[in-house]
């Protein structure tokens, strides 16, 4: 009897601890979803909702650590082996002779047989990276490559590429030697031994902070309706710096020279090199995978009639994607990334109407809830993880090191670039662009997922400091800045009321367009996938049997879709009709959301002067999910901020 | 470097398995939504979704179980501590002189120090209760009570709570018995230490496995259009034993007779009456509280300009209510339920249509996902949990305890309930809820709550057992018991389709009816929250100036809404009004959703013959959201099953 009253206490206090954990991260929610509606009606935007999550996460923080009771963890009750009838939630084990309770901690610390120790409820709060890199991340970049404004994004491909991947690199590589400048004076200093740090940490280091995050800044971009180019370089930059910065990480972190690690080993540097394109290949390739396997799915089961179904379909397939490249060892992140961009390209036109509309909310709520989520947890994290290491000398190289190589990264790139473009990327951007390196989430996950080694843990420590610093100041300034930069923000949203009407008959003209338009290199390199990626993934584009060569008939005629051999004749003019589709769409959402219609418009207005006859192809053949999307998106944004 | 190095392959080593096990549980519910569809296509209905989830489950089980390799913990790798940089997954600590690897988990299994030992993989799979209790758990009950069917459920009430409280305790009790039958008789066959299983234990089973949870019975009833009044006791007691059995479990768990166990202790037994009380009461004010809450954040805030944040403030508060009553040592399943019904009662006549829609779309996906889940993860229980006890005697005897306790139950209650209905249960009713005795995941989960002690195992496998057999057998013999019984089925949707326009006139029947109706037990019963929390918590209901009485004016007039003054006039024609605005929403979400059009007609057919005046009362008061919803709900299930 006893036995089982002790197991019964026991249960109560464990599944106590699990509830109370769960709890406050529910009352932070709550708390920011109740400040970010008082920031909307107030049109504050000095602080963003993540900033306030942060705020509340801190001060939950501060609470915790020095509100709550200690647990028989530290009151260090002993139980005798033989004795114990029942499972303990924590084990403390004396490794050594030493019988002080709290040098068994020293010990465990030493031996990280568990890296937080202490109040249980504080460890209870530091969850493990395995949530963070399974369930929260996974849906904030999936909804950023399922909302991705494609036609802008391919518009500014090639900058945008230059950005996240040579950017990244010198990014990490500036970091990395400034940082090891500042480590090497920290030996000086004394405050460091020699060897505990070595330049593969710093590059390390390094890769992890490039992964800007600038949510706060695209999320007031969204709501003044900022130059859509600006938005999508940014926007671009940071999606994709993040994949690279991760792979970066791993492949760094792989690094490792035969004999000391100080000495340039070329053999295993080429060996990283190789590491981060074959990993980024390959997490590519499993993403883009499962897009087709559920394009595939939707288009031939006819999943339509149950649209719950449908979405629980996409929104397993998508996650499945991020874990099978996790579990080959390749990054999810990459993987769900374009997992998401190819989705919303050919599976959402697969999907039925009320699909459509729920799994865009389901991400959009997922993402919201995630993001906020993890800045609440940055803010807790401060007080309740309990291997801190503040170094000032080391913050203060952070610090230096971040905004150095934010400007290596950002005023050589664009000018090579606008060697390059046609429509150039004028001064005020590119210090807007500057202004714009905030870190986040990404950057907390990578440093978190790492604290065993003394420089790691000094390493987590910055990014948290970095990633305040920078999501309150710069996330704060943005408003500012736009102004003093005098960079184009919306426009007036009544002349658009007027001019909604005529954008269907704008779209006839894009149709004309799009027949009048077929040259160029982007034309034909969009050319390939609506020939034959379309018609075998959709119900739309051109039927295969005319595209493929005789001898795969039989497979054509299986592949394409009665719907398909309507189009016969009017291959190029496909994406003109689906794209009313899209517009029509629209207007029937606008009718259930009216808080849309602002955001909307004001994007509509912003499209319509600067699109070029290229662009109404991609927006054909690339930008159509994208473009609808981009559309829920901005009104679930502009709802939000 | 080599820590750094080492270091590097535990993580890879955790995060593959932490992906591996999501991947896992994705991959089940993928096969389960694509043999769902084939099912939906094929018209075929004797294995239900959830069964099939089981199906699936079981394979991945046999499959994890003999083809994973075993994990370095298994091969007993002994690492120094002295040496050991990095924190391992898993300790295995001999307590013993023992050097036998297979000893240590003999010694530690004895111990209890870990309940799960062997392959890592199995261990991984078998996740812990925390889970279920505090994230699978809450959507699903919360589902049922937001979408309960509250004209026929307060009709009903009566037989409800006899049947739920009653019976429960009544299968509790008999079961408790006959399992101590065979209990003594195990021991007398040797295969039982005597004092290793007490009557306690026997109750604790009983109350356990008294949980029923027709899921399977009531979504095909759903689909055929069951009688409502089967449907609602059916699913009225279910939802409600759930909340019972689970309160009981714990009551009984904490029943401690001061001297030995087997004597019957009238003061411990009283106490834990009081327990029994003390929590379901406490429970209940904790979730309507939140419910409260949220009504009046809803009211007060213009939340609704921003679907989104509403949506998740209500998502958050509805799962507080849940983690309160954990934390505080209540039971969350009956706090969620009820703030459920309280949500689906109030808040939602506060939310924006957009929200009204998300919200439900929200749950109903939630819960569809919890729910295979848990049905997977019981296929997969069966092999990866690792401390089953098969006993054939007590298998047996759990089997014949809970027919008889079910009979038990359901034909004395009914024959004493049918002394008081006026509208009598049928004899083929009675033994279609005999016949829909089946477990699920309440049962379950409390089982695998508490798994240490070898009678606690002994019941966590007779319990799965159970779940199988009823969930096939009883599941898949839902429908021709039907016909068997001649229970009537739905309606021809033809003649439904020409009559649907006509609702709105009915409604306005209603209306008078409103009118004309005003007496009987029920209509005082419900004229009390009409009068008093409806213009608290909604922006319907008559003005509490005219309510309350003059000395607390200035509160009222606080807490009446602006609108609510318009209907001065007109008290009790609120619901009636209102009930045209939800009618007026379901023609507009007919529109959206094609496949909604057949269930919701054949509801409201069945519904119409059989609306005495009282009923319209509480479709005014107490079924406007239920109504609304259930129609929702009705096509969200009609999408499933």
């Amino acid at each position: 009897m006893e036995r089982q009253q002790v197991s019964e206490k026991d249960r109560y206090q464990f599944q106590h601890e699990g509830a109370v954990e769960l709890l406050v991260f529910n009352f932070l929610l709550i708390l920011t979803i109740l400040t970010i509606w008082l920031f909307k009606n107030h049109r504050f935007r000095f602080l963003h909702e993540t900033g306030g999550a942060m705020v509340y996460g801190l001060i939950m923080g501060l609470i915790l650590r020095y509100a709550t009771a200690p647990t028989d963890i530290e009151s260090g009750t002993v139980y005798h082996c033989g004795k114990l009838a029942f499972s303990p939630s924590t084990l403390l084990i004396n490794i050594t002779d030493q019988v002080y309770e709290y040098e068994y901690k020293r010990e465990i610390n030493q031996h990280n047989i568990s890296p937080h120790q202490g109040n249980a409820i504080l460890e209870k709060m530091t969850f493990d990276p395995e949530i963070f890199f399974n369930v929260l991340l996974p849906p904030i970049i999936f909804h950023a490559g399922y909302s991705l404004k494609k036609r802008h994004f391919f518009q500014n491909l090639g900058s945008i590429l230059t950005y996240a991947f040579l950017g990244t690199a010198i990014s990490c590589i500036v970091i990395g030697l400034i940082i090891y400048g500042f480590v090497k004076a920290m030996v000086y200093a004394g405050q460091l031994k020699s060897g505990d740090f070595h330049f593969t940490d710093c590059l390390f280091f390094g890769s992890l902070i490039s992964a800007t995050d600038p949510v706060t800044v695209l999320a007031i971009f969204h709501e003044l309706h900022v130059d859509p180019d600006l938005y999508t370089l940014l926007f671009g930059e940071s999606v994709l710096n993040d994949a690279v910065a991760i792979v970066l990480t791993y492949s760094i972190s792989m690094y490792s020279p035969k004999e000391n690690p100080n000495a340039f080993d070329a053999a295993a540097f080429f060996q990283s090199v190789g590491n981060f394109l074959g990993i980024f290949a390959s997490s590519f390739a499993m993403g883009s995978a499962y897009a087709v396997v559920t394009a595939l799915l939707t288009k031939f089961t006819k999943l339509c009639e149950f649209p719950m179904l449908e979405t629980g379909l996409f929104f397993l397939l998508s996650w499945s994607a991020f874990l099978s490249a996790e579990a080959a060892s390749l990054t999810g992140i990459v993987a769900v990334l374009f997992c998401g961009v190819t989705q919303a390209h050919y599976t959402y036109n697969n999907l039925s109407s009320d699909s459509k509309m729920r799994t865009k909310q389901l991400f959009e709520f997922m993402n919201f809830l995630a993001e906020n989520v993890i800045f609440c947890y940055m803010g807790l994290a401060l007080f309740t993880f309990q291997n801190h290491i503040f170094n000032a000398l080391f913050i203060l190289g952070a610090f230096l090191a971040i905004f150095v190589a934010r400007a290596c990264n950002i005023y050589p790139l664009s000018f090579l670039l606008n060697l390059g473009r046609k429509q150039k990327i004028p001064w005020n951007f590119q210090h807007m662009m500057m202004f714009s390196g905030l870190r986040g989430a990404i950057a907390f996950a990578l440093a978190i997922r790492d604290t065993e080694s003394q420089p790691k843990q000094m390493m987590f420590t910055t990014t948290l400091l970095l990633v305040f610093f920078t999501v309150w100041v710069f996330g704060g300034g943005t408003t500012p800045m736009l102004t003093w930069l005098q960079i184009r923000v919306g426009v007036d949203l009544d002349e658009n009321l007027k001019e909604e009407p005529s954008s269907l008959q704008a779209n006839n003209l894009d149709h004309s367009i799009c027949k009048g338009e077929s040259s160029g290199m982007f034309y034909s390199w969009y050319k390939w996938p609506h020939r034959y990626l379309k018609p075998i993934l959709t119900h739309s584009g051109p039927p295969l049997t005319t595209t493929l060569p005789e001898w795969c008939g039989p497979i054509s005629r299986l592949l394409t879709s009665p719907q398909a051999y309507g189009e016969q004749l009017k291959e190029d003019d496909v994406e003109c009709i689906v794209n009313q589709d899209e517009l029509a769409m629209n207007y029937q959402e606008q009718a259930t959301s009216p808080s849309s219609t602002p955001a909307r418009l004001g994007l509509d207005k912003k499209a319509s002067p600067q699109t070029p006859n290229k662009e109404n192809i991609y927006e054909g053949d690339l930008g159509l999910g994208g473009y609808e999307l981009k559309l829920e998106q901005t009104l679930g944004q502009s709802q939000l901020n």
